[in-house]
């Protein structure tokens, strides 16, 4: 069962969140960085382990028993813990999206060492990650969520890691069906190229 | 350009570095997962910031210029900055693949608030990523890597946050075209279908 969590947290209190979390959240995106392409000796890693482990001890000491799930405030839903768009999440790149006037969906991101899969390019995978929250997000609106029923992606290229550029839309929509088409784009043009088809969950409809 | 780092690591080489970087990146996903969940108030999150940030700088005072690339030792290929299998990739949950006699590929795996897209459930793309990783990995042999050309997924259920499995096997192939399919699972069966077209680039034919 999918639920979501109403907390009617004020505009203010979100923003006061925000500026908690978010700064924490970007430490931590560093140290993903920097855990990848470190070569120090193990006795500086060793120090490093012993202040990350104490870091994790004081988050840990008052925590939620499991996922961070969506919450809903006033000013709308909080997806903080979403591991493509999450502002609590390191894992998320992260993508901050922009809806154009015509429902169209994109982005402008950079991804690092993180991310990668064939040397010095975007892991395939992260691609598909990708695409699959971007085509969902211009399939869904803000009166119902919709989620992947089937999705294809077609590799152009390989995808390089850095500046890259996402954008999806929505091309037909039948009954409790979304049918919504995007791509993926370095500055050289479009790499893969991605298609699905979005469902209005039951207990949405 | 795609290119593989020959490093010619002995064995025991490889094993001293396991030794040391896998619990660095096992402290950091720890700290992922209490970044999501922590509740903890303003000055604690500060004072847990302020060692993250200790711990990157000790880490960054030596390290490669760019992401990780593919390492290639004595013993074999080294993915550690690999996204979904990467031993040094904080972001990896990670899987540890095994490859059965009939050349399929299968894991048993843990998915935790990191990887959470619905309430309580796996974002569709991360079953997408992992998906794409593992039809690839049935794909490739140790001879030559294949990478994703086309890749269809098919959500017949949302997936629960938990314990999965995941599963990839060739179908057949033509030329420089191999056909994978594969499936991920809960304790109740299967939630989401794959099927690929992975083809060997041009540079390692």
């Amino acid at each position: 069962m999918v639920e979501f969590t109403v907390e009617n947290l004020s505009a203010a209190e979100v923003e006061r969140l925000r500026g908690i979390f978010g700064p924490l959240t970007e430490s931590v995106r560093e140290l993903i960085d920097a855990t990848i392409r470190t070569e120090v000796d193990a006795d500086v890693v060793a120090a490093a382990r012993a202040e990350i482990e104490s870091a994790t001890a004081r988050l840990r000491d008052r925590q939620i028993d499991g996922p961070y799930g969506v919450r809903i405030s006033e000013t709308g839903q909080m997806p903080w813990g979403n591991p493509v768009i999450g502002l609590r999440n390191p894992i998320a790149p992260p993508l901050v999206l922009n809806h154009a006037p015509d429902g169209g969906v994109y982005c402008d991101f950079h991804l690092g060492a993180a991310f990668e899969g064939p040397p010095g390019h975007v892991h395939g995978g992260i691609s598909a990650l990708i695409l699959d929250h971007v085509l969902g997000e211009a399939a869904s609106s803000a009166r119902s969520p919709r989620l992947t029923g089937t999705i294809s992606m077609r590799y152009l290229r390989t995808t390089p890691l850095g500046d890259l550029h996402v954008e999806a839309r929505i091309v037909r929509s039948e009954g409790v069906k979304t049918y919504a088409v995007g791509q993926l784009s370095d500055a050289d043009g479009v790499t893969v190229e991605a298609e699905g088809v979005f469902i209005t969950p039951k207990w949405a409809r």
